[in-house]
C-alpha cells in the first residue's frame, strides 16, 4: 500500500483491473487440458467467448452470469453409491449409541451387522431411513466437524483414495474458466446442502454461499452456557432434485443460469429451466460411458441401468431434442482424475 | 484490450489490483458524510478498520466478510406500515377479479369498500390474511412485473414520494462502506424476499443472491407453450423473522455474519447469533426517535410502543448488556432521506 496509490481513484483502478484481467482470460487458452478436441469443448468454449464479448449479440451482464453444477455424479464419482450415503452408514454406531433403541430396528440392525451383502439388498427407501438420523440431531458446527474428520479418513472401496479426489478434472477445469470469464459458479446439488458446503471451497472453489442442497431445518436455540445454537433438524426444508432444483435455484440465487451442467433425471428439470431462458443458454450431461477408468451406465447407448445417477433413454432424447450437449467421459475427457494420468 | 497486457499473469494482476483496491478504499475517509460524530460512527470506523487491517488480532479472513441488514425500519421506513403491505392492499382487487368468491369474505370485503378507517381497525392477524393471496398464484415473472409497476406509481401518505426513496441514506452509505473494505452485504428481511430483490441492486447495491427473505414455496411446471414456468404458491418456506433470521442465514449463506444491523424486536436472534461468534462481531440497532424528521416509536427512551417495528425495552437492555449499538437517529443521522437535506 504505497503512499502513491491513495491518491488515485479507487473507480479508475477499478475498471483497469476488471479490463486487464478480462484481457488475460480470454489469451490463456489453455483452461481445459483436460479435454480432447471435439463437441463438447467447442460448445464450451464458444458459449464463454460469445456471451463475454461486448460486442457479441450473446453478450451476457456480468452480473448475470450464473452457471450451476450438480456434484454426484457430474464433479465426483457417485458409484457404486452416493459418499453421503456411505457418511451415513459410517455414522450409524454414533446415532445408536445415542439412540440404543434404534439398535433393534431396520435398517439399523442390519447396518451394525457389518454383513456387506445384507446392506446391498436393504431397499433403497429403507436404507434412506439412515438419513435423518444421521445428519440431525447435533449443533451445526459439531456437524461440519465430524464430515471434516470421516473426510480425512474414509477411503473409496476402488481406488482406496479421499472422496474429495474421486473429482473430475475436466470438470474442476471447467469451473475455473467459467470463473476466470466472470461466472459465478454453483453447486446445485441433492446431496446434502451442510454435507457438500464442509469441503466445496477448497475442492471446487465454490464458497458456502454458493452451495444449493437438499436442506434440513435448523432451530434456533440457546446452550448451557447460554449461547445461541443452531441445531440441525431432522424435518427437511428444500428437496433439491428434480423440479426441487429450480425451485431451489429461485429460493437461492433468484436467477436463471447461463449455464448449467447435471448428469441424470434429478437435473432434467435444472436443464429445461436453463435453457429456457432467453439468450445463449448452455445445457450439458455427463454420460458415464468409461467403464475402464470410471464406471458406464444409463440405458442411453445401451449401458446398463443404475438408481444412483439414472441417465434413461427419455433424458437422452430430450437432451438431442432440446439442445443439450452430451459430454462423453469416454471421448470427451483425455484425463478424469488428478491422480490417473 | 492492448496486445502488450496479455502477456501479463493474470494473477499478478489480480493481486496487484485488490492491492490497489484495498489501499484507495481505506484512504477514502468520507464514506460516511450523513453521520454525525459519536458513539455510534466511532464503532463502524473501528469495526471496518481493525477487521480489514492483516496486522490486527481482529484481523478477518475477505471471504469471511459478512454483514446483513434487516430492512423495514433499518433500511427503508416502515410506518405508519410495511410498504409491502401497502403493495398486497393494493393488489385485493386484482386478487378479487381472480377469485370473486373473496368478495364477500373478510378482510377483502373491507380493503375493497376503501374505508380507511375500518381498514386501519382490521385485527393485524385478520388483515395478514391478504399477503398469500396477494403474493402467490403467480409466474415468478408476472410477479416481478407486478411489483416494478406499482414502485413506479404508488407513493408514501406523508412525503409522497416512490417507496424506493424512503431509504435511510446513512445506511446506504454505510452499506457501500462495508463493501469497499470486502464485506459482503447481505439484506435479511421479514419482507418478502421476491419482493425486495425486485428493487435491492438498484436501491441498495445488493444482488438478489444477497437478498435473503420470508419466502413462499414456487411450484415448477410447464406453460400452454410447453415451457416450464416457476409459480408462486401460498405455502410459506421460510418464515425469515425472529429465530428464523439466523435459521435462514444459514441455510442461504451458510457463514456467522461479523457485522448484523436492525430495529426491532424481529431482529433479536440474528444480532445475537451475530455477537455469539468468535473474534470481531458488530451487532448495531436503529432507534426510531425522531418524530419530526421520520417517526419516533418504542418504549426504550419511553417513546410509544408499536406493533410495526417493536423495539422494547427489554430489547434495549439486552443491546446494553450484550454490546450492541443503538443507533439514535435523532443524534447519529445528520440526514436521513437524500431527498431532504
Amino acid at each position: 500500500m504505497s503512499r502513491h496509490n491513495r491518491r488515485t481513484p479507487a473507480i479508475l483502478f477499478g475498471s483497469l483491473a476488471s479490463l486487464l484481467l478480462t484481457a488475460t482470460a480470454a489469451a490463456q487458452t489453455n483452461w481445459l487440458p483436460s479435454w480432447n478436441e471435439g463437441a463438447a469443448k467447442q460448445a464450451i468454449v464458444r458459449f464463454v467467448q460469445s456471451t463475454t464479448d461486448p460486442a457479441s449479440a450473446q453478450f451476457v451482464a456480468p452480473d448475470e452470469r450464473v452457471a450451476t453444477f450438480d456434484q454426484d455424479g457430474t464433479l465426483w464419482v457417485e458409484h457404486p453409491i452416493y459418499s453421503q450415503v456411505v457418511y451415513c452408514l459410517d455414522r450409524v454406531p454414533a446415532v445408536v449409541k445415542e439412540n440404543p433403541a434404534l439398535a433393534k430396528t431396520e435398517p439399523f440392525r442390519t447396518v451394525l451387522s457389518g454383513d456387506r451383502a445384507a446392506i446391498a439388498r436393504l431397499p433403497t427407501d429403507e436404507l434412506l431411513k439412515i438419513v435423518p438420523a444421521a445428519l440431525s440431531g447435533m449443533p451445526v458446527e459439531a456437524f461440519q466437524q465430524e464430515v471434516r474428520d470421516w473426510l480425512a479418513k474414509a477411503r473409496d472401496p476402488r481406488w482406496h483414495r479421499p472422496y474429495t479426489e474421486l473429482t473430475y478434472l475436466p470438470m474442476v477445469e471447467l469451473l475455473k474458466y467459467l470463473r476466470a470469464n466472470g461466472y459465478k459458479t454453483y453447486i446445485v446439488t441433492g446431496g446434502g446442502q451442510d454435507f457438500v458446503r464442509v469441503f466445496a471451497q477448497e475442492v471446487y472453489g465454490v464458497p458456502p454461499e454458493q452451495v444449493v442442497g437438499t436442506a434440513g431445518e435448523t432451530r434456533y436455540a440457546y446452550g448451557k452456557d447460554g449461547k445461541p445454537v443452531l441445531f440441525k433438524e431432522p424435518k427437511l426444508l428444500l428437496n433439491d432434485d428434480k423440479a426441487g432444483k429450480p425451485e431451489g435455484i429461485h429460493m437461492m440465487i433468484g436467477r436463471r443460469p447461463h449455464a448449467a451442467f447435471g448428469n441424470s433425471t434429478g437435473d432434467r428439470e435444472m436443464l429445461e429451466y436453463t435453457r429456457a431462458g432467453d439468450g445463449a443458454r448452455l445445457a450439458m450431461i455427463v454420460l458415464h460411458d468409461d467403464a475402464k477408468r470410471e464406471y458406464a451406465y444409463g440405458p442411453a447407448h445401451g449401458l446398463p441401468d443404475s438408481s444412483v445417477g439414472t441417465f434413461t433413454q427419455a433424458l437422452y432424447d430430450e437432451a438431442k431434442k432440446d439442445g443439450w450437449i452430451v459430454i462423453s467421459m469416454k471421448d470427451d475427457w483425455k484425463q478424469i482424475f488428478s491422480f490417473a494420468p
